[in-house]
C-alpha cells in the first residue's frame, strides 16, 4: 500500500488544498429516482411502500409496524454487556443533553408591554436507521434521547427489512431509547412515508439521522414540508499533535474514523516532522491486520493526509478551515486551546479523550456536522427538537406612545392596510 | 365582489380542509433554470453575474459593491420621521433579542471529566433584499441585528440593481442595521454568489431574508453547500376572536396581510355567527378604498375564509393545525391563553397587540415561519447565527472506567478499530 500523504506547503497554499476538499456533487439520476418514490409513496401510501420494498430488498413486507412483543423479547435477549454498555451510555447521553435544554423567556420592564419567548416540542419526529453493517445501536441514543429530553410526543423509527429480521440490537437500543414505534421500510420511500404519512406510517415534523445517497436525496427533497437535520456526509477527523504526542495512538485514532467509510477523511496536522513520519508508519502497520482492512486503506490513501505547518497557531488556523466532524487536539495542556478553535463538531481534548469515546459513551452527541459544515452546523441536540414562538402584549397607551412610528414606516413601505390596522383601534 | 367564505363544519371536518391548505408545488422548470445559473456563477463568477444582470434587469453593472459614500448619502437624506422611527425599531429589535444569546454550559461534576459546549458566532452571513416594492427597510432590521447580536464578523447584503439606483431607505436601513457591505445583484445569481463567492463577493457561511421563487429555489439548492433560514411562503395571519371582539379592528387586521401578495392567508376562527358576519361584511367594506385592493381582493377572495367552531378550546385546537405565521388572540384576558397555543410563529395577545405592531417596531423578529412551518420552525433569531461544539477532556482514570462499555460497543457494532483506539492508550 501507499504512505500516508505528508504535505510541507504553506499555510496559504494549503487552505487552498482543504477548500478544494468539500466538493459537493449532486447525482440527477438519483434526483429524479427519489422524487419518482416520494410522489408515489404521497399518492399510493403503504401499497408504494410495498412495491418498492419488494423491488429493492425482495422481501414482502405484511406489517410495517415491528410488534412491541418482538422489541421485548431483543430486549430480553441482548448480550448483558452490552445492555449494560447502552444504559451507561443512556445514562451520560441524558445528563449531559439535559444541559442543552431551554426555557424561553420573558420580558416585563416597560410598564404596558409584554414581550416573550416560548419553548414548544415538536409533536412528532422520525429517526432514519440504517440496514445492514451500518445499522448503529448506539446512534439510536444519540438521536432518540434528545427528542424525548426535549418533549417530542411521538418519537418514530424507521429501518430497512432484512431477511432474517431487524437487528437485534438495534430493537434493543430503540426500547432502551424509548422509541414509541419502530417500522420496518427503508430508502427514499421510508424518508417520503414520514414525510407525508401513509395508512400505517404517522407524518412527522421533523426525519433526523444517516442514511445512504437515495435517503440524503430524499430528507432533502422532502425538506420544507418537514423538517431535516443537516445531510451528513462520511464521517471525518482531524488531530492536531505536537512532537510530544504518541505515535502509536495517533495512527489508531486516525483509523478509528479511515475504517468507517472508503470516504472517511483522517487528517494530521502537526509542527513536526518526525512525528508525521512516525505516524505514517504507524498507519502502515496498524492498518496490517484491521478487519475493515480494505476500507480504511482506501480510505487513508484517497483521503487522508498530514500537513507540516510551521508553529501551532498556523496549526489551528488551519483547522478551522478544515473544519472536522471530529477534531482532536492531542497538545499539551489542551484545555487551554479552546479559545483557538473556531469550526469543528466535537472536540476531543487530551490524550485521553480518543474520539471513540465520544462515539459511545462520553456523552455529547455523535450526530455531527461533516464535509466543513460545522462552520454553521450544530452537533445533534435538544433545540434540533424544538421550536420558539414570539409573543407580544401592548397596553393601548404602549401602542399609542408607536403609533407614528409604525404608520410612517407602513406607508414608507407601500403598506397602507398595516397603517390602518393600528389607526382604527384609536378612531373606532 | 365576492364575500369572505365562512364554514360551519365540524371541527374534524375543517381539519382536513385546513390540512389541504399548506399544499407545495416544485416547478421543475424553475429548478432547472435555477441550477444552471448556479453552475455559471460558481464557473465564471462575476462574469456570469454581469450577464445575468444584463439578461434579466437590462443593466450594466461595472461596481457590484456600493460604495460607502453613496450609503451615508442615502442615511443623510433619509426622511426624518422615518430615520426616528427605524430607530426606535432598532432599539427594541437588540433589546429583545439580547435575550436570545445564548452561553454554552460546562460540566465539571464527575472528577477527571469534563463535558461542555461552546458557542461560537458564524464568520458571514449573507442577507437577501428583494427589489421594487417588495423592499422592506424594516427587513434589513430583522435579519441584519439578530446576526450582529450573535457576534458575526462580516454581514453582507445584496439587493437587486434598479435602474434608478438602489431604494434609498434601504440603504440607510442597511446603515443603522450595521451592514458591512452591501452588492446589488439579485436573484438566484445572488444567492449563487453568496454560497460560492466570486472576485467581488465573499462567500458567507448563512444566507437569510426573503425572495421570489428564483431566490427561493437557488437557497435550496444551496442548502448543504452553505445554512439557509427557511423558505418563506405568502405571509400569513389567523385570528381567534369571539363575540366581545371589535369587527372593524379584525377586518383591518385580516387586510393587513392580504394586501401584502394575491396568495397572502388571512384566517378568522371564532365561536359567534354574528362577529364571523361582521367581519366578513367589514372586509367588503374596508377592501374599497385601499390602494392594494386588487391584490388585497384576490387574496380574501381565494385563500381568506372564516370558521365558526363550538367552543375557545376548539378554537385552538384548529389553530394549531393551520400553525400560522402570525396568530392574535383577539378574547379577553388573553395572555391565559399561551398554554394552549402550540403551533405559531409569532403570537399577539389582546385587542391592542395588532399585527403591523410585530412587524415594525416591537422587538420580536417579523422573519416567521408560514404555510404551517411553525409546527417545527421558530423565528428568526439570533440562534441563527451560531453553532455550538461540544468538547470533553478525560483522565487516564476516567477512560479506563468506560473502556469496557466502549469496546463492548464497537465490537458490536463491527468496528474493531474504534475499540483498539482505547485500548493502545492502556498497552502501549
Amino acid at each position: 500500500m501507499k504512505k500516508m500523504k505528508i504535505y510541507r506547503d504553506s499555510l496559504a497554499e494549503m487552505k487552498k488544498v482543504v477548500a478544494n476538499l468539500t466538493e459537493q456533487t449532486t447525482d440527477l439520476e438519483v434526483e429524479r429516482r427519489v422524487a419518482e418514490i416520494i410522489d408515489a409513496v404521497k399518492v399510493r401510501k403503504d401499497e408504494a411502500l410495498k412495491e418498492y420494498e419488494k423491488k429493492f430488498d425482495n422481501l414482502d413486507i405484511e406489517n410495517f409496524e415491528i410488534s412491541s412483543a418482538e422489541i421485548n423479547e431483543a430486549f430480553r435477549n441482548l448480550d448483558p454487556k452490552i445492555k449494560e454498555a447502552l444504559f451507561l451510555a443512556k445514562k451520560n447521553i441524558v445528563s449531559y443533553h439535559e444541559f442543552e435544554k431551554e426555557q424561553g423567556f420573558i420580558d416585563t420592564k416597560t410598564p404596558g408591554i409584554i414581550r416573550g419567548q416560548k419553548v414548544t416540542p415538536l409533536e412528532k419526529v422520525g429517526i432514519y436507521v440504517p440496514g445492514g453493517t451500518a445499522a448503529y445501536p448506539s446512534t439510536i441514543l444519540m438521536t432518540a434521547l434528545p427528542a424525548k429530553i426535549a418533549g417530542v410526543d411521538q418519537v418514530i423509527m424507521v429501518t430497512p427489512p432484512q431477511k432474517g429480521g431487524v437487528n437485534q440490537a438495534v430493537l434493543a437500543a430503540a426500547k432502551i431509547a424509548g422509541v414509541d414505534a419502530i417500522y420496518q421500510v427503508g430508502g427514499a420511500q421510508a424518508i417520503a412515508a414520514l414525510a407525508y404519512g401513509t395508512e400505517s406510517i404517522p407524518a412527522v415534523n421533523k426525519i433526523v439521522g444517516p442514511g445512504n445517497i437515495y435517503v440524503a436525496t430524499a430528507k432533502k427533497q422532502v425538506f420544507g414540508k418537514v423538517a431535516i437535520d443537516m445531510v451528513a456526509g462520511p464521517s471525518e477527523i482531524g488531530i492536531l499533535a505536537d512532537k510530544n504526542a504518541n505515535a502509536k495512538e495517533l495512527a489508531a485514532d486516525l483509523l478509528s474514523q479511515a475504517e468507517h467509510d472508503v470516504r472517511a477523511r483522517a487528517i494530521l496536522i502537526t509542527d513536526d516532522e518526525q512525528i508525521a513520519q512516525k505516524v505514517s508508519d504507524e498507519v502502515t502497520k496498524q492498518l496490517e491486520d484491521l478487519p475493515r482492512k480494505s476500507i480504511a486503506t482506501q480510505s487513508i490513501n484517497e483521503r487522508g493526509f498530514i500537513a507540516i505547518m510551521k508553529s501551532i497557531p498556523e496549526m489551528f488556523e488551519l483547522m478551522n478551515v478544515v473544519a472536522p466532524e471530529h477534531l482532536e487536539v492531542q497538545l499539551e495542556d489542551a484545555m487551554k486551546y479552546l479559545s483557538l478553535i473556531r469550526n469543528a463538531g466535537s472536540v476531543f481534548l487530551g490524550r485521553y479523550a480518543s474520539e471513540p469515546l465520544g462515539d459511545y459513551v462520553a456523552g455529547p452527541n455523535h450526530v455531527l456536522p461533516t464535509g466543513g459544515t460545522a462552520k454553521f452546523s450544530s452537533p445533534l441536540g435538544v433545540y434540533d427538537f424544538i421550536k420558539k414562538t414570539s409573543f407580544i402584549n401592548f397596553s393601548k397607551e404602549a401602542l399609542n406612545n408607536d403609533m407614528n412610528a409604525i404608520t410612517s414606516l407602513a406607508r414608507e413601505e407601500g403598506l397602507e392596510a398595516h397603517a390602518r390596522a393600528i389607526e382604527v383601534r384609536f378612531n373606532n
